[in-house]
């Protein structure tokens, strides 16, 4: 080489060469052998494979000849420290299921530890998964978002607000005491983000509502809430305060676009108009709303509508997993069935719902979503080269439709590598384990002592 | 050990012991630390496994310390050559995707080694996955069977009767003629059997059901046919023939305890009841039934009316995999959903569906379909110590609900080991997938030049 070529030669840290690059945006595209040059845990180029090796001289390079390269997927929506609970009840409707099962084991185990350990499993199976980022919901967010940073997971920690006494806060002051300190402890972290958690309209107060209104418009704070889930929670409103729950909302001036509404099974065709309108994004979180027959989301008449719809899993006690691939594949299978259109959201819309829309209802959609110059390098990749996605046609197809979790290889956060070939990278993975089986132990014993 | 004690002790081609065995038979119960004693390819006892050490010498001994052992799954419909077409064409109608996509394709394809090569690669994605034995429905049934004949893997080889000319019967004589002969070829075999597989009711003349009737009472043969898919179907049905497909059927003396009817979407009360009444089997697909938006099948009404409830994935051109864990997951999810009742098929109900209810569908729950001496040894196990079946607080739960077909270790067909700790024995993998290229690049071919 040349001193002149040498010169042009740019040093970065890491340069991934993918068989396919599915960048979601632009949308629906496949690129083939592209190259990522990622440099201080940013992307700095997108360009063809045979392009890169003159240009970059990376201190390492990841080739991935059988892989499409995806963004990280977004779960929208989850309550990670239940991941301790997964099938502890099952085949039960909402109501009995949180009051006689899930509750109850909540009064005797929440705290930190509980709370640490939930998150820590829910990483290892995130990143096994290929999820990058999620938006929490649940209490002891300081603990979620030490255990979050330790493992350099991008997570946004909800700062739940309810009107029921429980071991994170006592009373309403409180609850704002503690989300407000937690908000200002991260304030600007480069990983780890907050969102107000008002539990849902039925559990919160007007009061509450409209402090935070006020706060999250002066902190530019994104509001999650459980939104019109069952159809009951419509009819109880609308006996207790007149309105429909998004009526509500409306009132007390929640309706725009920092609200995250997730499940709104209920939705009329009137209130898809006002989210579109308002830039409300909603997070479907089809396998939940299946499994404690909760209502069918109209997604894709969300979708139609011109809003943004993300995916979450929901917990773990109510799905039984933490897997996009499986619930962007069900959004996809089911959508078609509840609009009666086979057309309906299709699989690059899919992908983008687990992926940029998930970013986006989190106003992270500058800095992750997609495969793009400037982005931060969340970046995921599916061996493609299975019995199970073979013949291989289409990989957006095969990426919505028979791609399995398991096939996820590398997973990087922020530019750092946390999966290699299907392994955890400096993870205790025996220790979590443990700790789970453990929690197992404590909990099987509160149950049978009653 | 005593002269005495030798002589008491069995001897046997193989012991399993596993860590928890969920029978199916009895129904929702989990045998902890249990063994298996197969010999000659049955089924000899299920029993402690403290007390099977002194009680049978076995040539071969398996532990499964951290196992699930189930019964192998039993894909009650499918087309498994078509897995060829994975992903080939997504998110359309059912009507456009068949005559636009699908027998396109087809019509210059189908054949013999067509039929070889898609059979190899779904036997190869059915092992992974804890399937065992499949319902077949497609063209070449001699080829299908002499495929799974050589890989030991149990199938009932559907005899196709349509009344359009194909690469397999010109018309109508020659459907049956060749059908015939297939039954008559296997006839007594150990893993293959025949059913009579006339295509749907908008595609089979009275005079082809009447023959059908005919012979499969003298041959006592299964009928497995596409009933009722779509609410068009059924239109169409009473327009042409004044008479809902299923009543045509019955005119036809075709609704009996033979009948393995497939889809039925549109199946009302009173057709449940009479399905219950005549022993019909119905064989749900819940994920194909989405993707084609064909509706939705009363899973839960059919269950509770006493119908035997099957589950099939249908081919994988419009699934896109033969995963009967998530096909049992999708059917015990929808099921709520549809249901409006989030205690519907239930987690050991749908376990029961893609094991017992399959076979019994196929006239084999006398050989297969539970863990139970005098069975043939069909048998699954899935690692339930990943982090994905973690916590574990209940099996049953988790194989519903949590677990991936990718934790299936071990699989057994008639006693024949066939996957041993994820790994295929005897197959040639990488040769398949070669074909599996191979046909894609003919295909892609195919297609581009109209």
């Amino acid at each position: 080489m040349t001193e002149d070529a040498a010169a042009r030669v740019c040093s970065i840290d890491l340069l991934i060469c993918a068989r396919w690059v599915v960048p979601v945006e632009p949308d629906r595209v496949v690129l083939e052998d592209h190259a990522i040059a990622v440099d201080d845990g940013a992307i700095v180029e997108v360009l063809p494979a045979p392009d890169a090796a003159p240009k970059y001289a990376p201190r390492e390079r990841v080739d991935l000849p059988e892989h499409a390269l995806i963004p990280g997927l977004v779960n929208a929506h989850t309550h990670n420290p239940m991941t301790l609970l997964r099938g502890l009840a099952d085949d039960l409707p909402l109501m009995q299921w949180l009051q006689e099962h899930i509750w109850p084991v909540e009064a005797k185990t929440i705290g930190p530890e509980f709370v640490r350990d939930g998150v820590e499993l829910a990483i290892a199976e995130m990143l096994r998964g290929g999820t990058t980022c999620c938006s929490e919901n649940y209490f002891f967010p300081d603990a979620q978002a030490q255990v979050y940073k330790a493992h350099g997971f991008r997570a946004m920690v909800g700062l739940p607000i309810i009107e029921f006494p429980s071991a994170w806060a006592k009373g309403r002051d409180e609850y704002f005491e503690r989300a407000l300190a937690v908000h200002d402890h991260w304030r600007g972290d480069a990983l780890i983000g907050t969102t107000f958690a008002p539990h849902a309209p039925y559990t919160v107060a007007d009061a509450s509502f409209e402090r935070i209104r006020t706060l999250s418009d002066q902190l530019d704070l994104p509001v999650h809430l459980h939104l019109m889930e069952t159809a009951r929670e419509v009819e109880d409103s609308r006996r207790e305060h007149g309105l429909r729950p998004m009526q509500r909302l409306q009132k007390l001036g929640l309706v725009n676009d920092r609200l995250i509404a997730v499940h709104m099974t209920q939705v009329s065709d009137a209130e898809i108009a006002t989210c579109a309108e308002a830039g409300v994004s909603v997070v479907h979180c089809p396998e939940s709303n299946l499994k404690l027959a909760s209502g069918f989301c109209p997604a894709e008449k969300l979708r139609r509508g011109g809003v943004n719809v993300a995916l979450g899993t929901d917990g773990c006690a109510s799905n039984n997993d933490l897997d996009m691939f499986g619930e962007l594949r069900t959004a996809a299978l089911l959508a078609k069935g509840v609009a009666s259109d086979a057309a309906a959201f299709d699989d690059a819309f899919a992908l983008r719902a687990a992926t940029l829309n998930g970013a986006k209802a989190l106003q992270l959609d500058a800095e992750i979503g997609s495969i793009e110059a400037g982005k931060r390098a969340d970046l995921v990749a599916v061996k493609m080269d299975e019995v199970e996605t073979q013949p291989l046609y289409n990989v957006i197809s095969h990426l919505a439709y028979a791609v399995s979790r398991r096939q996820v290889s590398d997973v990087w956060i922020d530019g750092a590598r946390k999966l290699a070939n299907g392994a955890l990278i400096d993870f205790d993975l025996a220790g979590v384990l443990e700790n789970a089986r453990r929690w197992r132990e404590r909990i099987q014993a509160t149950r049978s002592v009653g």
